[in-house]
């Protein structure tokens, strides 16, 4: 740290890669995104809770995102007293760390939300950064699958609050511990295969992005992509291959396959022949796997759930292809996918996909403890769903009216209190107003910043104004007002002139009433 | 961090020194403050804008907190490429960034806000910690003290709408260049007397918490605290030490010695008659320093632009003991201090004191570009004002309301999927409301984790009633009730009974019915 470059003449502004600032529509709209999803999640009767951005790093333990390179992935430093911290990667691991320490004070189940930046140490890429925001809910204590089937009806109520309609998504539903048996029956059971297994889940997590043939490669040998670097596989066999991608592809198979051939049990409608066919499919291929048959039968007791409380397979399925890409889940695992299609950076039509998921953790928490303590819980990318909610024109433009500029036309003092009494004025009588800050003493400049700001209005005061004690206030929207409502409403029309002299005492409720011209044209031409 | 110690049996769930998680009721209350925060810097014209918490190391450069530990005070590490970076330790240095790199774009004055964490790299104390929450507001591009006045009138505002009433607080204004000024006359000019200069910066802002004759030894020798430890002073002399001292103490003087006796020119108030006071007492002190003149002189001005919008010397005043511990600071500086006492954890009886402040910092901006960028702005500290807010009672207790409780009677996937159906019906009709998901299968164990969770309502469903197509609807805070009110109102009376038994189908009507009825008692027992 001391032995640094000479320090050059001037300094370079620039943000570390990987990170970005964030302007005011992208702030406004995040913030108007949390208090909808917020709004769902209190409803649901979770309760917030926060956790600090540091956490020791043994805390999160192997259960870093990349096992491949032990404390590699996450941002970390050693403390004064040589102990290692990392910043959080997700808002889970913190969450299990919160429960355990303060495990006689919690009653469980234990329902909370939490909003907040995570930070990944990778190689950053378009659209691909080292800090963005994550929206989560847990319910810790909760051991049966009726905790994973709310989770999954959260995430389908929650996209829909934020103004998805129903059809442009779907909450996609697997079981780990059918994945498991699935690798146990080909060989990839037991502890020495940890790792080999975790390269298959993320192999399979890729049937999205790569196709069957991508992920036949990561599989097997490795794959080369586009910029040359290369990933390691699993070093599966074909065989082996062959039966973890025939399972993973059921659900693109059965929607293509399905035929209403088969017999249904009596409480399982037509719509939900696929999820069925599915079940049943997996249910033959897989029944020589133990864990997998315990891992169905939970599938299965969340389809009968959702269906109950009228979630249909529109809204929640189950698709064997789901796997989630931490190590930490042990039981069912969703994904929340946007369904609709967007163009790419290629000018590709793609499926928008995921902007979410999770899974039952039932491990992360009782590694602190002597007992075991079950946990399930999912987790929103915040920015990516505010990208998705861009596209699909639900998070409208700025709606914050800019400020009333008050020009400054003199520069003593004197003036210079005026205009303050003034602007304070405004403020007090709860409209958006500044002063003019800047160097330019330029009327036709101010009007300028006043203008590339969107202000509504400017009110102007010259000395030969001042001594007869009135004010100008010039209207810097005129040009947008509907020209078809102005023959019918007279007194209106008389109300929206481009500059109006008032005097000083009459400053707030002609702004006032101005405003409000401007607010009921914006209605108007909405 | 490969040598990591042998992995004990079960890890040990602990937070870094230093950090704090944080619960529901502070997490509303926090979000509560910020909402009025923001409503009032968005009433003065800013605008969101935030920064990532990393900055290249280089780009926070000397304006370090602690100048005595180059590259100490703030948490670093380093980038794949080699490159060090720092956690933000406020949000003025990333602010200043974020205008040199985007000064192209950003059209000035720029006037915007912030909320979020920084980090101090510190010694964690009681009520000190190492990660804490600000939110700023700045203008960039305003060379003017008009831009500082309104500032102070911003703060004044600000602890307004959070309830605090006039008198409560005050914000408390001086000026760098008078402080600079004084050290240079008695000899800490130059380049050379920057660290020393600081260094009486800091014993300056320690005379609230030490007295006169603790900055005494801070500006000389040093000084040792209660626990020991011994901090370095600035070396100065006696006759140096007197000076500062004097100067420093001018408010506090003028304040128990003002009379009436002096004559005011015409535009001094009776009321702003020790304002006046110490601003002719700094002018006839100081006026052998250059510098010291021209920050008197925007001192007089702040004075007069407040005056004129209004704001008494009971809500902004002068006062030269105001220093603001960091070194980037060019001109006027400002604290906001609550004046009310609290008892510390000594049991004594003291002055709340300052819960944020800034100044201007015309170099921050520039020493990224080719030329002066002015610029000047605040900061709030969120947790020490939540702390005064708690301690005025402005922020009411946690009034959300609990969930309601589908308890679980029977764990048969039936039953589960008509528990499940209930849950959604009342959070689709937006009651807050959750099926219980714990493992106690005892029905009293239910009703109290109903109870220690504070829910209104308990929905029960056994077999007898699933039957009969009924539920049973237990209220839990039937004691709330005001029994004054009972015999004027029969008919909400018959509606509170602890509980009741309706058709599945009246279930939402009831429950609605029900919590309404509750809303009622909390309204009359307010």
């Amino acid at each position: 740290m001391n032995d640094k470059p000479k320090k050059p003449q001037k300094l370079k502004a620039r943000l570390p890669r990987g990170f970005v600032d964030r302007e005011a529509s992208d702030i406004r709209a995040v913030n108007e995104m949390t208090a909808k999803i917020r709004e769902v999640y209190e409803r649901y009767g979770f309760d917030p809770v926060e956790t600090p951005l540091f956490e020791y790093t043994d805390a999160l333990g192997k259960f870093l995102p990349d096992s491949d390179r032990p404390n590699e992935g996450v941002f970390s430093l050693q403390d004064d007293d040589e102990q290692w911290m990392s910043l959080r990667y997700d808002l889970t691991a913190p969450l299990a760390r919160h429960v355990a320490e303060n495990f006689q004070e919690i009653q469980l189940p234990y329902r909370t939300y939490r909003a907040g930046y995570v930070f990944r140490n990778e190689k950053p890429g378009p659209g691909r950064f080292r800090q963005f925001m994550q929206f989560d809910a847990d319910t810790v204590g909760a051991a049966g699958v009726q905790a994973d089937a709310e989770m999954c009806m959260m995430m389908a109520d929650t996209l829909e609050a934020l103004g998805i309609k129903r059809g442009d998504y779907v909450i996609r539903v697997n079981n780990r511990k059918v994945l498991d048996g699935v690798m146990e029956a080909i060989g990839l059971g037991g502890e020495e295969n940890a790792g080999r297994r975790l390269t298959v889940l993320r192999a399979i997590d890729k049937l999205d992005k790569f196709g069957p043939e991508g992920v036949k490669l990561l599989l097997g040998a490795g794959r080369k992509d586009e910029s040359g670097d290369f990933t390691k596989g699993a070093g599966l066999n074909d065989e082996q291959v062959g039966r973890i991608l025939s399972f993973a592809s059921t659900a693109a198979a059965v929607s293509i396959e399905v035929d209403a051939g088969k017999s249904l049990p009596a409480n399982v409608s037509d719509n939900d022949l696929s999820d069925w066919y599915i079940l049943d499919e997996m249910q033959q291929s897989f029944h020589e796997a133990k864990g997998a048959v315990d891992g169905l039968d939970e599938l299965m007791t969340i389809w009968h759930l959702v269906r109950s409380a009228g979630y249909g397979i529109d809204r929640i399925k189950i698709d064997p292809s789901v796997v989630r890409g931490l190590e930490y889940y042990t039981g069912p695992v969703y994904e929340a996918e946007l369904t609709f299609d967007v163009t790419n950076e290629k000018g590709e039509k793609v499926v928008f996909g995921s902007v979410g998921g999770g899974g039952r953790y039932d491990g992360l928490v009782s590694r602190f403890m002597g007992q075991p303590v079950p946990a399930t819980g999912f987790s929103i990318g915040v920015s990516r769903l505010m990208t998705a909610l861009k596209n699909l024109g639900k998070l409208g433009a700025d709606q914050v009216v800019a400020p009333v500029v008050v020009c400054v036309m003199d520069r003593d003092t004197e003036s210079l209190g005026r205009y303050q009494k003034m602007v304070q004025e405004l403020r007090h009588a709860g409209i958006r107003a500044e002063m003019y800050q800047g160097n330019k003493k330029n009327f036709g400049d101010q009007l300028k910043y006043a203008d590339r700001r969107g202000s509504p209005l400017a009110i102007i005061q010259g000395s030969s104004e001042r001594e007869a004690g009135v004010v100008q206030i010039k209207d810097l929207i005129e040009g947008k007002r509907l020209s078809g409502e102005i023959t019918d409403n007279v007194a209106w029309r008389e109300a929206r002139v481009a500059q109006v002299t008032v005097a000083e005492a009459d400053l707030v409720t002609k702004v006032r009433e101005m405003l409000a011209a401007q607010a009921e044209d914006r209605k108007q031409g909405a």
